[in-house]
């Protein structure tokens, strides 16, 4: 980081963090969100369950969830991986509208096609407005609107913001959410080599950000659906409660979903001839090569280099952030609860004083205060329940490492620390908290 | 921060930032968004002029904008700052639903009172839906679901999301939106005394933002309106195109909104006789004891430690985002552009190589990529046009500081820096770059 006050100047509050809050610290006693031992009977997925038990979410209404403050820091942190690897292939972030006119829908003929999985709306005026499934006609709008030269293209802009579909069914909990979050992110270019460029840097940014939330994940052709376009993947994670099927040649190794007709006649491998092996899958995101079918309907030209007016060149490319959360849920629990990958995790340390000794508490208090000063994001378990209470949540709710204190180890100038699913050992307090401040 | 991995161990990314993106860093010619020498006819505000012509954000149907790149890095960036001084109250962070069905607004009587203000819509099975407006309702049934014991208050909770009204005029540009970002905190506590802390803290946590964005407000008594509630302040900046009305005393400096009968039947104050002075505003923020007019009505009750069932006392408190930035743009420009306060700035540095020589260029592009290594927050401007031009765009940006290199600087090893608004100097170029990076 730039070294001083010489270049960036002094602000006013200078001596503060610009970045993320400083204090990112809970008392589970104020936390809003309560822990439950059994889930409700219609959470059938495990990673809707243990969203529930450990007070990640909580549904509203049918297929709408809110989420609460420890899922919420979950879903923060996926965001800045999300923030970080599409600044590193120089996409943009902007925000476009929820609620749009269904002019620019009408021209692509998408106003018509959505059916009833898109809300409609009328406002005060009987204009037509809707509720955005997804949003390519809005930037293909906003390229009408801004871009007029062969000079401002390439361009690369995503969103992370709510979007809204009237699923059919609902039972699929954080799967099947009707409201969502979704990173939804757009290429503009002069031609197709540029889209084929910015296709293949998008998806590597995909797969890094699967990768660093630890889901493991496959990519199969699909097909664009009402999207359309010429070249689609899907990334796809293994569930058993999943709704979509995946297809693997055993012999080629080719994948596709089921929709895609990768079998011939017989069942077998079209490309090889190979065995097929189905998989249930849950679709976390999907990246599409789109052509000029949006910028010829709305009318995203530009003038090319040679002063010819050209139709702009799209992609899109989107992951379900809820769905990712539930993905990680899935793929990364045992018997007793989450296991957070760390660098999703809402929180990286759980403090937990059991017994009923004063001293376990008096320690507790005083680590706690230290970590706070020294920006350590830390649960501490400070309510007065059994020490078999406390731990039961703390492998619930999964955080990275547990520090716990009883009334010997506190005795002893000693703090228990175990990393979640790993092996407990007892290290010295002091030289524990001199590291930590 | 903590010292090491003996704490936190060494992550799968342990070497990378965990928090905002690491490459704030942009070329001009990737910009999506353009200036404008002219804003369009139909803004009216200064604030809204500068929003377009420095290309912060583009207005897509009536009273619905998109927000461009480097607006939207603004409102990250007071985004930031939001979630630093709640953290610092202990508010934890959730999110409910836009699209809401219609059930707890019918039992508060808001479905109705809420009038053409709301957008109401109906589900592909023809249930009522409306898309929320504000969020007491989502909030006080989340309680209910919650909340059973006085051991689980007070709760202090906040999100930064979108709302959706659907005003009538929407002349006033980002002053109007009916799309727009708020931040809406809630308070739940067992009983007024705690309701009185908690609209204390949130109301000094909303001065220091506002403080913090470096905008000159003013709180004033105000009406509670369809809110209801028993105590309620508003924020309000002076703006000419403001379409509130302020009126304060002369003598004893009570403030008011004009919608509260300040004035005694000869127009003089109702307080202490003196004389009234009236000034145009815009309203940004609003803080509501909301007492237990919502948990009443929707059932959001606790155990008290007396065993008796009572009603959660609610307070709400809200800010608007875009209204707040506009703020910043009308109090913060001169007759050039913009004049960013430096907590608040989209990017910190402006790097401008002017002239055809090569050498300023070059100069420039080992800067830039000296910068990008150090994670500065950059725009350059890599664009072949005229100096003129460049340094126009410079000033109606309004970056906090803007970086120069000439011809004749480049030769003499030297870069001109000028804070926006102030001063330039030249100073030794090899000695600048040591310190950035």
């Amino acid at each position: 980081m730039l070294s001083g006050g010489f270049l960036l100047g002094a602000g006013r509050h200078g001596q503060r963090s610009q970045g993320a809050p400083e204090e990112m610290t809970m008392r589970l006693t104020t936390l809003f969100g309560r822990t439950m031992r059994e889930a409700p009977a219609e959470a059938e997925q495990i990673g809707h369950q243990l969203a529930l038990r450990a007070g990640l979410a909580r549904q509203l209404q049918a297929g709408s969830f809110a989420l609460m403050p420890l899922g919420m820091l979950a879903l923060r942190r996926i965001e800045a991986i999300m923030h970080d690897e599409l600044a590193r292939i120089g996409a943009q972030e902007l925000r476009t509208p929820i609620i749009q006119s269904s002019d620019a829908w009408e021209r692509t003929g998408r106003y018509a096609d959505y059916g009833p999985l898109m809300l409609r709306v009328a406002d005060r005026s009987g204009r037509r407005l809707l509720v955005a499934p997804t949003h390519e006609e809005a930037i293909a709008d906003l390229a009408r609107r801004e871009i007029s030269s062969y000079r401002q293209l390439p361009a690369l802009v995503y969103q992370i913001h709510t979007k809204y579909r009237d699923e059919l069914r609902t039972k699929g909990g954080l799967m099947r959410m009707r409201e969502f979050t979704m990173l939804d992110a757009y290429s503009l270019d002069a031609d197709t080599a540029g889209l084929d460029l910015a296709y293949r840097a998008v998806g590597a940014a995909f797969e890094r950000i699967l990768a660093r939330c630890e889901v493991r994940s496959v990519a199969a052709e699909a097909s664009a659906g009402e999207m359309g376009g010429s070249e689609t993947v899907e990334y796809h994670v293994r569930s058993a409660a999943g709704e979509d099927q995946l297809l693997t040649c055993a012999a080629c190794g080719h994948v596709a979903n089921a929709e895609v007709s990768l079998a011939d006649a017989g069942g077998r491998c079209a490309r090889c001839g190979g065995a097929l092996l189905a998989a249930q899958t849950i679709e976390i995101g999907h990246i599409f090569k789109l052509g000029t079918r949006y910028s010829d309907a709305i009318g995203a030209r530009y003038q090319s280099a040679a002063g010819r007016e050209q139709p702009i060149v799209m992609g899109s490319y989107g992951i379900g952030l809820e769905r990712l959360l539930l993905a990680i849920l899935e793929q990364h629990h045992d018997g007793a609860g989450i296991v957070w990958p760390r660098e999703v995790a809402p929180l990286d340390l759980h403090l937990v004083p059991v017994g009923r000794g004063a001293r376990a508490r008096q320690a507790a208090e005083a680590l706690y205060e230290d970590l706070l000063r020294a920006g350590a994001r830390v649960l501490y378990d400070d309510r007065d329940e059994a020490a078999g209470v406390k731990l039961a949540d703390a492998d619930l709710i999964g955080l990275p490492t547990r520090l716990l204190l009883s009334e010997r180890l506190a005795e002893a100038g000693q703090i228990e620390v175990r990393p979640r699913g790993g092996v407990a050992r007892d290290v010295e307090l002091e030289r524990w908290r001199g590291a930590a401040v």
